[in-house]
């Protein structure tokens, strides 16, 4: 079982592997597994029973689990530190029982399972009173972050705290709401799709922007049109237009930036007290491709250099022909 | 010019770089260059006239830099947004007159002479009244963001904002310091030397521990003993010492993780009424090979997954003999 543990200093929590820590000198030469059609576990795996079953998609509780539910959930001091065993849920979304790496190259239908297939866990995840975050993200690709590549697939996190990226957002959106009786994020909207110059794609329902301080080359993010604090309900209705979006952006990175790892995730309001955030949050997906290093610099002081304007790259990623 | 641009939602800064911007196309296959002696170009500028000169080691401006203090420091809205051009400095510390790469193999007195420029380049910086922070900091080799290897040498910025990352340190110090009229940093150091589990190494002046919420494997961090806000006045009567720890922390890592990439950052308190930081900042820096990806999951919540122990790398670290 991990550990939950806080930085005494600025409050982040982060997940220590403990029974299933890598050994010491796994680091110093570590290996990915690019596998084929006949030795891929997903392959297999997609035929076994899964926690969770949705078109084509199906849910697995992860082999290597970094949380785990089967103790309850409590907090300890350790003289000034804080600690508690990892609970909560940690789920592998097998995307396709096709054996296809990038979720580019899935047809619509698939893409459109897969984000609902987020929602549904969300929305069980959320009834848990002791769940406080629910994260869907995704890294395809050795540089960003997996280690086994060759099967699309996504994961799904349920923690029992409020993670600091999430509530640095969350406390920026309400500062504004307070201020000018406004969401924030539609305000963003307005003015970017006014400008057009960082606007990627658009649809009738999403726009793809690349952030006006944006931190990495080629960082987008996909924000729905229409005001929602929440992914799971807002998406009803829209998952044609999300799906579409979505495989419209990664198909431009697939093809403008020759298939680069890349990484997505859903950023949504935290799963208790919805009605806080129902007027200053509004949800979004962050997508962004891994082409740089993040230097000392950045992990100095949460400051970025981003070595290429977000108007060159939403113009390059404009031009790509994705039907090409 | 580069531009400063801050993101309306969590108030991060982020330099953009502009005129200097790589193309679209440079991110698609990136190129690392690694020099022999003969082409290298540190080689040769360490007989050109620097900016600083002190016992071996040279400063220079950036021939690309990312801050210039040409043009006054003028922030502006644009919109919703806030922008300035990025008013600066971007220093490069050519820590040696010989083509050694890695820190860890310069003798005691280069190394000594590397963190007393540091501490000389801050005491100038600070006296401009546009600069909030100056922070002093090393990328080596490819994984830590250095795109040139083969010569020592490390980075100092001038920034004209506090940057997050040094905000949220602050912050959770002063907290600390309210509520116990105590340095949490001391309070820290005072409870890892009791506990020795997550000791490296010790020297009369220094402590070098693996942190309890470590967020990468093997993250170290270098703690003065004696409490000080300040790195550049706080060093003084310990440049010895501290050359001593930083050189054996280095030898560890490259003897017991085989070379790796590394970042080190000092984190200072910031340069501008000092007398707030005095009782509850305590200088120290952050020392951490590059041996994992951060993948979504931490980019998109700001929790990040530590796949092992501190506990255990400290004791790897320990054990790895720099004698050898």
């Amino acid at each position: 079982m991990s550990l939950l543990r806080k930085d005494p200093i600025v409050g982040r929590w982060t997940i220590i592997a403990t029974e299933r820590a890598r050994r010491p000198a796994a680091f110093v030469d570590p290996q990915s597994t690019s596998t084929d059609q006949k030795s891929c576990s997903y392959c297999q795996d997609i035929h076994a029973p899964g926690i969770f079953d949705f078109q084509g998609v199906k849910v697995f509780n992860s082999s290597t689990p970094i949380l785990d539910n089967s103790k309850p959930f409590a907090r300890q001091g350790h003289g000034l530190y804080d600690v508690c065993h990892s609970y909560g849920n940690h789920e592998i979304v097998v995307e396709t029982p096709l054996h296809i790496a990038n979720m580019a190259e899935l047809p619509l239908e698939a893409i459109k399972a897969v984000f609902q297939t987020y929602a549904s866990r969300m929305k069980t995840h959320r009834k848990n009173p002791f769940i406080e975050y629910v994260l869907a993200y995704k890294n395809y690709g050795v540089a960003a972050g997996s280690r086994n590549i060759g099967h699309a697939r996504s994961q799904i996190m349920a923690v029992p705290v409020l993670p600091m990226r999430v509530k640095d957002k969350i406390s920026g959106a309400q500062k504004h709401f307070e201020h000018h009786e406004r969401c924030l994020f539609c305000d963003m909207i307005s003015q970017e799709l006014k400008s057009k110059e960082r606007v990627v794609v658009e649809n009738e329902h999403f726009v793809v922007i690349t952030p006006f301080a944006s931190r990495f080359p080629f960082e987008t993010w996909v924000l729905p049109k229409k005001h929602h604090c929440d992914f799971a309900d807002g998406i009803e209705g829209y998952e044609d237009s999300l799906a579409s979006i979505m495989k419209d952006i990664l198909l431009r990175f697939k093809i403008g930036l020759n298939d680069p790892a890349y990484n997505y995730m859903i950023q949504n309001s935290p799963v208790k007290d919805i009605a806080t955030f129902k007027e200053n949050y509004h949800w979004h997906i962050e997508v962004m491709p891994r082409l740089t290093r993040v230097a000392g610099f950045e992990r100095g002081t949460g400051f970025y250099i981003c070595p290429i304007p977000p108007e060159m790259t939403a113009a390059f990623l404009r031009e790509v022909n994705i039907n090409a």
